[in-house]
C-alpha cells in the first residue's frame, strides 16, 4: 500500500481526499493545514496536524496548497530524503527544496468547492526527477484516472499558457456573450446548446477546421453590422482584435 | 397535418429534412434545389424540383438557403399569402417580399455534413408576422425541439452578435491553444477535459462567477511569464488584449 500525507484544505486537497477515500491500494494516513481543520466530514481531528513537525512518514507528500506557499512549506518540511509533490501547474518543480525527491501532481481542470468532481478523465501531468517516484506517481495517478501523462516542468508551463486561452479567455468571451444578451433582453440560456457544441467540436476535429464566422468568411457587411450593434469599446475593440487574429491566421486561405 | 415544402440542400436543409421525417403530424411534401437533386439517400427524383414554378401548395415554406439567396428567392416565389420563412441568424425577416406572409425559423446551432443532429436540445427562434402563422410555426418547432422561442430580428441580430463571441472567437482561442501546444510538442488533448468543464460550467453558474486566472488576480508575475513563452506576435497582442479587457471590467472587484 502507498501512504500519502496530504497537505493543504482548499479546493484540490478537499477533492483529492474524497478521490483517494476509496482506493484500496493508496491511503490518506494523515492531513495538514495551518488550523488543523478536518477536510472531511467524517474526519477526525486527530487525524489532522497543524505542526509541520508532527507529519508521520508517508511515501508521498502532497503540497495541495497555493503556488505561493509551495517553495516555503517545502523549506519548512522537517525531513529529507522523501518524494514531495506539488498540485500546480505553474510551479516549476525544481523551485521546491532539493533535500526531498521532487515531483509534481498536477489534475490539469478547475476546481470548485460545490461542485462534485469526477476524476476518472481529469488528465493528471506527473513529474519527478526520479525514475522510481516517477513509476510511484504513475500509478497513484493511474488509480484515479485513466488519463495520466509525463509532463515535464517546461511542458507544463506551456499547457498553463494554452489554458488560459482555452478556459479563462473563453469563460470572458462567454462573459461578453451575457453582458450583450442581458444588455437587450435575450436569455442567455439560448447560447448554451451552441457554447456546448463548440466545446464538443474539438474533441473530434481540429479547431482549424472547424472556424467559422464573418471573420474567416471576411463577411464585412456582417462585420460592419455587428460593430454597430455594440455599444461598448472594450466589446468593439476585442471584436476588432479578435476578428483580424483570424484573418491573419486563415488570410492565405480566403 | 401541417404540409411543408423545403428549399436548400446544404446542411441545414438536408438535417431539417431527417428531423422531420419520422413525425406525424408534419410532413414536407416537396424538396426544391436549384440541381433538383435528392437531399437524403431514400428520396425519389419526382419528389424533388429544380423549378420554383413547380413549388406545390404547402402550409409552409422553408428556405434553407444561403444569406445572400434569401430575397431573391423569396422574390421569385411565384405565388402570395402563403408561410415563407427562412433560417438565417442574420437576414432580418422583413428583407423577404412582403406578397407573401414571412416569418423565421432559426435553428441556433452550428451544423457541419459530418455530425449527426439531435434537434431535441437545439432552440428555434421563431418570428412571423401574422399572430396564426406564429403558432403554426411554434407548433412545427416544437415537435422537433424542447426550446423554442419567439425572437424579433433585431434581438436575433443581438444572439448572432453574441454567437460570434460565443462561437467563433472562442473556437478561434481553441485554436491558439492548439498551435501553442503544437509548436511545444505538447498533446492538445490534455486539455479537452477543460475545455468541456469550461462550457458546461456557463450552464450553472454565471461566467462573471467563473472567471478565474492570471488576469483576474492581476498576477504580473505569471502574465510576463507567459508573455514570453509566447513566440509569435498575434498571440502575444491578444493575450494581452484579453487580459487588459479582464481587468477593465472585473477591475473594481481587484
Ligand atoms: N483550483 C483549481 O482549479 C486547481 C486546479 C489544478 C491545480 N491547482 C493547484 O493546486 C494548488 C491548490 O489550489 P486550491 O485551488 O486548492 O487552492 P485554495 O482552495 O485557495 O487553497 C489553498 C490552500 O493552501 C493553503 N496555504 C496557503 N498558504 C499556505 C502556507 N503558507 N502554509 C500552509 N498552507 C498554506 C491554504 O491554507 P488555509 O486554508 O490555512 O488558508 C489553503 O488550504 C495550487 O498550487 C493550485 O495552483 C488548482
Ligand atoms: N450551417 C449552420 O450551422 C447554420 C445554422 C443555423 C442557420 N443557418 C442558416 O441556414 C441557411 C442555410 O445554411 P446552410 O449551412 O445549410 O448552407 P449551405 O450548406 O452552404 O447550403 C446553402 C444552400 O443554399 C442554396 N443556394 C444558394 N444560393 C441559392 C440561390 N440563389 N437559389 C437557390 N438556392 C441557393 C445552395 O444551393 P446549391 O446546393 O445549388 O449550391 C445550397 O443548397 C443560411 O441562412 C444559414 O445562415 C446555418
Amino acid at each position: 500500500m502507498i501512504t500519502i500525507v496530504l497537505l493543504g484544505a482548499g479546493n484540490v486537497a478537499k477533492h483529492l481526499y474524497e478521490a483517494f477515500l476509496p482506493l484500496n491500494l493508496v491511503k490518506v494516513i494523515q492531513c495538514y493545514n495551518r488550523k488543523g481543520i478536518p477536510i472531511h466530514e467524517n474526519q477526525e481531528e486527530v487525524f489532522v496536524t497543524d505542526n509541520l513537525q508532527n507529519l508521520k512518514k508517508a511515501d508521498l507528500y502532497i503540497l495541495a496548497i497555493s503556488d505561493d506557499a509551495i517553495v516555503e512549506v517545502s523549506d519548512q518540511l522537517p525531513f529529507q530524503n522523501r518524494l514531495v509533490v506539488h498540485t500546480s501547474g505553474s510551479v516549476p518543480m525544481k523551485f521546491m527544496n532539493d533535500k526531498n525527491i521532487r515531483g509534481v501532481f498536477y489534475p490539469l481542470q478547475t476546481f470548485s468547492a460545490t461542485k462534485e468532481v469526477d476524476f476518472t478523465s481529469i488528465p493528471f501531468c506527473i513529474e519527478s526527477e526520479e525514475e522510481n517516484e516517477l513509476m510511484l506517481l504513475k500509478n497513484v495517478a493511474s488509480q484515479l484516472s485513466k488519463k495520466v501523462y509525463e509532463i515535464s516542468s517546461d511542458q507544463r508551463n506551456i499547457l498553463h499558457v494554452a489554458a488560459v486561452f482555452v478556459n479563462n479567455f473563453t469563460n470572458y468571451l462567454f462573459s461578453l456573450g451575457n453582458d450583450i444578451c442581458k444588455e437587450n433582453d435575450v436569455p442567455f440560456e439560448i447560447l448554451h446548446p451552441l457554447i456546448q457544441e463548440t466545446a464538443n467540436k474539438i474533441t473530434e476535429m481540429n479547431p482549424d477546421n472547424a472556424q467559422t464566422g464573418p471573420g474567416i468568411r471576411n463577411d464585412i457587411q456582417t462585420i460592419n453590422r455587428h460593430l454597430k450593434l455594440l455599444n461598448n469599446d472594450s466589446q468593439k475593440q476585442l471584436y476588432t482584435a479578435l476578428t483580424e487574429a483570424i484573418q491573419i491566421k486563415y488570410g492565405k486561405k480566403l
